[in-house]
Formats: structure tokens, C-alpha cells, sequence
């Protein structure tokens, strides 16, 4: 039987999504808390990975299993064994030919930025502390040219294993406030694309850049050319899309 | 030179507001921040305690010095030397018959219910998780019968020093949803008081009691017969308003 699960996580204490020899990663601890529960050997595979200090609102996975516990025990088995800062939201039965990765229409990601002179203690592992102003026109101006199909090597961390780097952006909105809100729905992300988007919209802002700079990042294919890349603690993978 | 500060703190690894001999205290940490700035021994008054685990938007606090540092160092020393869960967000110059507590007119708290059947890890620190359905029309008609000049014994903890016991709440708001908001505004709370007061309506809201019990309680002041007491995290001091 194949699973689906939905779930939620604070990244600040994980060294992210994936399994890795140093760090404890989130699919690691739910690898073993459905081990434990189920008491076969479980692997969980992720709609993608997300990196250390990355939040999740709605993170999915799926898993296999020969047992037939009900779905209701195993997000209430997994809830009592997981840490408060992950839970599962919800689990549901899928055909053997669903994938969370790969059966992945598109994903939602948010960032947050708090634009204020002063910190804000309830945002600070929330958001990205930015306390010199921002023209949010020009950032939304910006934000336009990378909307549609581009390749996006520009964007993409310099150690990324992406056989290709295009990819599709449907939808930036940004919402000014002294909270800003990016929302970015794309068919699938590089890594570290949407916080070297942010990073980039941010020196627009600044006006260290103009929003027609974008076009030309772009076109270098040179990650060199784009912005800093901002901090991971501001990004939530929001919602993951299958058709 | 008295001077009124503004402050915002995560009260989850505190011991409440005030001093005390075992474990760390908003107020130490300020005293002893203050201290190290201003090169004197100084002594702060908050508007009130706030008990272990409770959060501020926007505690008041009052101490005199006699150097003349700017108040916008004195506000740039102390948030760098704060732990980012307690932040300065304002200082002002204020007459010297201020007092931060005696000259508070009334007090607005918030209180958190996440009601949903499955927990929330981004509120866990930040509200009561109460997975049954609660009839919010019913807790808002309980609710009522708070509003007013009473006698609010019964909702104050027993080991309370206060010398009456008599408030008045202004205005009581509860706005439904997963994530139930309670607004509570009065002239001043007596020790647990709003924890009790949530405590209590939850038990309406559970058809445990009817709204017109609050009267019933009201009426006996005594402590035994009102609800229990709701968890501090799900707290927030969210203003203090001075005429």
C-alpha cells in the first residue's frame, strides 16, 4: 500500500529534508518514527528537498508498506512519536503509480521579510530582518520579467546536480507591509532559486539594481550576476501541487 | 531622568517578568542590560508581572538614571545585548511621577486557542491546542456577564496579594476560527486572572457549564468554583495604556 502524507514542520532545528551523515534531517526522523511504528523498515520519499532553517506549511511524502494499520493510527502514532515541531497533517491512500517528486504538478513557496528599523522577537526565525527601506513597485516590477518559462542557472546554487535549469514561474506576488510577502508558484524550483530570487528582488529594492537588471541576469546563465542569496530561515514551502 | 521603555519578549524560556531566586527573569536580564549600558546599578518597574510562559507585544517598564546617554543608544545597547527572544521596541523621556504600573489606566490581553484536531507546530509555543468543538456562541454569552465592576475572586489564584480583589473588564471580543482570539481589556488583572477567565469559558464552550454559571461564580468568590487554568503559552500582554 502506498501513502501519502501531508505534513508540517519549524526548519530551525533540522539540517533539512534530506537524510545526510551530518545532522539530524527531517525525513530521517520520519523515517524512523514509521519504522517504529509500523515495524518494517520504511523509506519516505519527498516532493523535494528542502534546506536547513526551510519551513514547511504543507510538505508532502509517500511511503510503502505491507501492514495494514489504519490511516487514522498512523498520523496519530506518528503525531505521539514526532517532535512538536514536525506534524503530520493528514495521510491518505494513493495508487503505486503516485510520486511525490515526480507526480508533482507545481509548489507554493512564501518568504517573509520584516521591514522595520527594529527587530521583531516573534518573526526572528520567521522571516528575513531588513531594516533599510524597500521600494516594493520596483520589486514587483522585477519580479514580472521572471515570470513564464527561463532558464534559471542564474538563480540556481553553483553545487546544483539539475540536469536542467529551466524552469516555470506561474505567479510572484509580493505584499508590501512592514511584513513583506513573497508568494511563488513554479512548476519545480532549483536549489536555493527562490531565496536567490528574493535576495536579488531585495537589491532592486534597494535600489542597488533596476527591475530591467533581471532580464540580463537571466540571459548570462551566470549565478554570479544575481543577488545574495537570503537567509534560509524566511522561506516556507507553502503547498505542493499534483494534478 | 526616568525613562519609559517598550518592550516585546517570547516568554517560553523565562521565568515570568519578575525576579526571582531560581531561574532567569525578563526583568533580570533587562536590570543587568541596563546596568552594563548605563554603568550604574538600575532598577526596573514593570506594569506588571507576567507569569512564566507568558508573551509580551508590548510590555511597559520604567527606570531612572542620572547619565545622559540618548535614548536611541540607550534602545541600540540593549537590543544588542538582548537575547533576540526579548526585544526593545521603544524609549521615551517621561516625567518623573510616571510609574509604569500605578499609572496604567488598563490593559489589553490576547489569548490563543488552536481548535483543531490536529496540533499546529507554528502555535505550539503560542496557544492551548483543544482538539474538541467548542460552541464559541456560548462562550461569547458567558462572556458577557464578565464585563463590568465585580468582585473576581473566584478567578484569582489563591496565593494572590492583592488587596481587593474588585476589577472592571471594558470589553471582552472572542473571534471564532481554528485559531480562537481572545481580546480581554481591563483596568487591571488579578493574578491568573485571564488564564481563568479563558479556563472557565472553555468549560462553557465544552457544555461542561452554562453561560449563566459566570454569574453563579461570580457571586460565591471562591476560587473552587470556577474553571481551570489556561496554559500561559497561549498568552499575550498586548498593550498597557496610560491617559
Amino acid at each position: 500500500m502506498r501513502i501519502k502524507l501531508t505534513l508540517q514542520y519549524i526548519g530551525t532545528h533540522y539540517s533539512g529534508w534530506q537524510v545526510q551523515p551530518n545532522g539530524v534531517t527531517i525525513q530521517e526522523i520520519l523515517q524512523k518514527a514509521l519504522s517504529q511504528i509500523l515495524q518494517e523498515k520504511i523509506t519516505v520519499v519527498g516532493s523535494g528537498r528542502t534546506d536547513a532553517g526551510v519551513h514547511a506549511l504543507a510538505q508532502v511524502a509517500h511511503f510503502d508498506t505491507i501492514k495494514d494499520l489504519s490511516l487514522f493510527k498512523i498520523c496519530r502514532g506518528l503525531n505521539a512519536i514526532l517532535p512538536k515541531d514536525i506534524s503530520v497533517l493528514g495521510a491518505e491512500s494513493v495508487p503505486r503509480d503516485f510520486h511525490a517528486q515526480l507526480s508533482a504538478k507545481s509548489k507554493t513557496y512564501a518568504y517573509q521579510i520584516w521591514n522595520h528599523a527594529i527587530r521583531n522577537s516573534f518573526l526572528q526565525e520567521y522571516s528575513w530582518h531588513m531594516p533599510y527601506p524597500l521600494d516594493i513597485g520596483r520589486m514587483q516590477k522585477a519580479a514580472r520579467y521572471l515570470v513564464g518559462e527561463h532558464d534559471f542557472k542564474s538563480f540556481c546554487a553553483a553545487n546544483s546536480t539539475a540536469k536542467t535549469t529551466v524552469r516555470r514561474i506561474k505567479k510572484i506576488q509580493i505584499v508590501p507591509g512592514p511584513l513583506i510577502h513573497f508568494s511563488i508558484t513554479g512548476s519545480g524550483f532549483l536549489k536555493h532559486m527562490v531565496r536567490n530570487i528574493v535576495g536579488t528582488l531585495v537589491e532592486v529594492g534597494q535600489k542597488k539594481r533596476t527591475p530591467s537588471d533581471i532580464k540580463k541576469i537571466l540571459k548570462s546563465h551566470d549565478r554570479r550576476k544575481a543577488g545574495r542569496t537570503a537567509p534560509a530561515k524566511g522561506l516556507f514551502l507553502v503547498k505542493v501541487i499534483y494534478s
